[in-house]
C-alpha cells in the first residue's frame, strides 16, 4: 500500500505568481491566446506536469497536456483542468488555479506512489477568454472537435490573423483536427475554478458543488422616442426614450427575480443626444440573462420582449430588439456532482450546489463527455480584475477536495 | 386720424431669412455673441429699425437698440424685443423673429403715421443663449444692470476672454454700466417668441400668453453600487447602480407628473464600467426641474431628494446629489398678461395661457420692469434644430397680436 498523498497549497500558490509573471505588461496581468507570454507560461507549465510524473505536450490548437497514466497505460483518462490565458489586466485565479491545483494532485498521488485504474491528464487550455480573436473556448473547442476553422481569419487588434499568429507560435492550421479527442478517450472533465461571485462567501463556504454552467441570451435594444426642450414640452406630450428604458430596466430586474437562479443585467446604456436639457430621444441598452435551464432562460426572453413590447406602447416609443448571442445551459452531469459533493463532505464542508453564471471550457467538452465542476470561495465575487483574491487556506481546501474526489472517482457505468 | 396699421408677415420672413445668412457657417446657422456674424446681424437690424421710423444703436455690450418716440419726446418706453444670438446648429426663429416682428409692428404704426402716448423701443439682445463664454442673458443682464464683470474673465473656446472679444468688437468693458437702463424708463418689457413646445400645436393655437418664465433646478446625481459579473452575482446580492438610477429617472417623471405644469427630465444618464457582462457599479445623471411656481419647484427638489434617498438606502447605494444650478421664476405681471389676452382675443382667439419652460431675457429684465410674453406655435415644438419652424399665418398672427397689444397698451397706474 502507498503512502497518504496530499496536496501543497504554498506549491500552488508559487505556481500561480511564476504565471502571474507571464504577462504581456509588468505593470498589469495580460496574457493572450498564442503570444510569448502564453509561450512562457505553456512551458512553465509543462515543466511542473513532468515535475509531478506526467508526460506532457502541446497539442495543435496550443493547449499543454499532462498525462499520468493508470494502471494500465493507454487507459481513458479523467480529464482535469482549465485554462492559462486571461483578459487584459487580469487577476491570477482565474483559468490558472484550475490547472496548478490539478497537476498538484498529480504531484501528490505520484510522490505517494499511487496508479489509479484511470489515467488522469490535466489540461491547461490556450484560450479560454476569446480576447485575441474575439472567439471564446478556442482550446477547448479544438479538443471537442467543435472548432470553427472560419475564427482562422479572425485578426486581432494589431491585424494578425489567427492563422498568422498559429504559425508564429510554430503551430500548423492544419493539424487542428488533430487535437479533437474522441468520446471514449475521457471517462470525464472536471474543472475547479474561482467561483467569480459571492455565494460561497455569503454562506461562509470554502467550495461549492456546481450544477450547470448557465446560457445566456444578449439582446441589444433600442428605444426612440422624441427629443425635445426639458423645460417646454408637458409631461403628458413626451416620449422620453429614456424613462422607457428606465421600466426596462426595472423589468429585466424584476423577471431575474422572479425566476429561479436567474440573472438579468442591463451593463451598458446610452441616451441620445444626452444633454442636461433636452429629453432623451434615443435609449439604447445590453440585456444579459442567464439561467441554469433552458427552459427558464427562454421564458425569462419571452417575458423581457413582452414587457418591454408592453413599456414601449403604453409610452409611444419604438423599439427594436436584437439578439447578439445565445447559448444554452451545459449541466454538469449528476453522478458527477455527486461524487464532486461526497468528496466535498468528506473534506468536513457542508455541500453546496450552485450554477456557473460564467462561461467555462466545460461549455465546449461537455459535447464530448459529461463535466464536473468545483467551485472555490473568492473574495467579494469579484474576478477579471487585479483585484482578484483567494485565500491560502480555500487553495488548499479546494485542492484537498480535487484529490479526494480523483482518489475515489468511480467512471459511470456506461461511460467506462 | 392716421391712417390704419398693418403688419407685414412676408416682410418679417424676409427678415429673418436675411438673419439666418449671417452664420459662422453656411451649412448650419450658428452666430454666437460678439462675433463678425452677429455685427452683420446687427447692421442690418439696425437698418431695418430705422426704415421703420426708430433711431437706432448699438448698446455697450453689443444689444442693439431702436426707438420710435411716443406724442412726448423722451417719454418712458414700452420695450419690445429678444435676442439675435444662437445655438449652434440653430433654428432661425428662436430670438430673432421676436426682433423683427416688433420692428415690422413699430414700421407699421411708422407707415400709418402713428405716434402713441409712450415710445416704444424694440431691443436685440446680443447674448441669451450664452453659447460662447458659457453665461447665459449676457445682453439683457447688462440692461438690467446685474451684468456680473467676472464673466468678463471667461473664455470662450479659442481661450478668447470676453474682455478681448469686447475690445476686438469695438466696445469697451468700462463702458457696460452704461448699458443699464432705470426702472422709471421702461413702462413693460414685452416679448414675442415661438413657443419652442407642443402645447399650441396640440390645441390648435396660433398664440398664447406666458404666465411666467419657470424656474429652474438642476442636480447632478452620483450613484455607487458594486459592479460585478453579470453571470455569477445572484440578484438578491446586487447593488447595481444603474437599476437604482432607473428608478430615480422614474421618480423624477412622476414627481412631475404629479405637479401641477412642473417638468422633470433626466437628460443625461451614463454608466460605468458599460459592459454588456458588467453589472453597473456607477450611474451618473442630471436631473432638471421647472415649474411655473417656485413652492412648487422647490417641493418638487424635496421630494426628489426623498425618493432618491429612499431609493438608495432599500439597494444598498451611495448617492451624492450637487445641485448645479438654480434659478427662481420670473413672472410674467397679471396686468400685461390681461393686455395680451385682450389682443389675443380681440384677434379672434381663445385665450390660453401657459408658462415658459425655456428661460429668455425677460429673466433678467424682471430685475427693473414688469415683462409679459406672447408665445407663437412652432411646428411639434422643435427647437435649437434646424428643424425649427413656423407658418406664415402664425408669423401673421404673432405679429398682429403684438401690434394690437402696442396700440392698446396702457401702462400700469403706478409705472406710469
Amino acid at each position: 500500500m502507498s503512502a497518504t498523498a496530499s496536496v501543497d497549497a504554498d506549491r500552488i500558490l508559487d505556481h500561480i505568481e511564476a504565471l502571474a509573471r507571464c504577462s504581456e505588461r509588468s505593470d498589469a496581468l495580460t496574457r493572450v491566446f498564442l503570444s510569448p507570454e502564453a509561450r512562457a507560461a505553456a512551458d512553465l507549465t509543462m515543466g511542473w506536469m513532468r515535475e509531478a510524473g506526467m508526460s506532457a505536450r502541446m497539442d495543435a490548437i496550443g493547449n499543454v497536456v499532462g498525462r499520468y497514466e493508470g494502471t494500465t497505460p493507454g487507459a481513458p483518462c479523467l480529464m482535469l483542468g482549465s485554462h492559462l490565458d486571461t483578459v487584459r489586466n487580469a487577476g491570477r485565479y482565474d483559468g490558472m488555479l484550475g490547472v496548478v491545483a490539478a497537476i498538484d494532485c498529480v504531484r501528490a498521488l505520484h510522490a505517494a506512489g499511487r496508479r489509479l485504474p484511470f489515467a488522469v491528464e490535466v489540461v491547461g487550455f490556450g484560450d479560454e477568454e476569446g480576447v485575441r480573436f474575439g472567439a471564446t473556448l478556442l482550446g477547448s473547442r479544438a479538443v471537442a472537435g467543435t472548432f470553427d476553422m472560419a475564427v482562422m481569419e479572425k485578426n486581432d487588434r494589431d491585424g494578425i490573423s489567427m492563422r498568422d499568429a498559429l504559425g508564429r507560435f510554430g503551430l500548423d492550421p492544419q493539424n487542428i483536427p488533430a487535437a479533437a479527442r474522441k468520446r471514449g478517450d475521457m471517462l470525464a472533465y472536471v474543472e475547479l475554478h474561482i467561483e467569480q461571485g459571492p455565494v460561497l462567501e455569503a454562506e461562509g463556504l470554502p467550495v461549492g458543488v456546481v450544477t450547470a454552467i448557465n446560457g445566456f441570451t444578449r439582446l441589444a435594444v433600442t428605444a426612440c422616442g422624441f427629443a425635445g426642450h426639458a423645460g417646454t414640452v408637458p409631461m403628458r406630450l413626451r416620449a422620453d426614450a429614456l424613462a422607457g428604458a428606465a421600466e426596462c430596466v426595472l423589468a429585466v430586474e424584476r423577471i431575474a427575480r422572479d425566476g429561479t437562479e436567474s440573472v438579468g443585467t442591463v451593463g451598458r446604456l446610452e441616451v441620445a443626444p444626452g444633454a442636461i436639457n433636452v429629453i432623451p430621444g434615443e435609449a439604447r441598452f445590453t440585456v444579459d440573462l442567464r439561467a441554469p435551464r433552458d427552459a427558464d432562460r427562454e421564458r425569462a426572453v419571452v417575458e423581457t420582449n413582452a414587457a418591454f413590447a408592453e413599456i414601449a406602447a403604453r409610452r409611444g416609443l419604438s423599439l427594436a430588439i436584437e439578439t447578439l448571442q445565445e447559448s444554452p445551459v451545459a449541466p454538469c452531469a449528476m453522478w458527477l456532482q455527486d461524487q464532486i459533493g461526497a468528496a466535498v463532505a468528506a473534506e468536513g464542508y457542508r455541500v453546496r450546489h450552485l450554477p456557473s453564471g460564467a462561461g467555462h471550457d466545460g461549455m465546449a467538452i461537455v459535447a464530448i463527455a459529461d463535466i464536473g465542476m468545483i467551485f472555490v470561495r473568492c473574495e467579494k465575487g469579484i474576478s477579471h480584475n487585479p483585484a482578484e483574491a483567494i485565500t491560502r487556506a480555500d487553495t488548499e481546501a479546494g485542492a484537498r477536495v480535487l484529490l479526494r474526489f480523483v482518489e475515489n472517482f468511480r467512471p459511470q457505468a456506461s461511460a467506462a
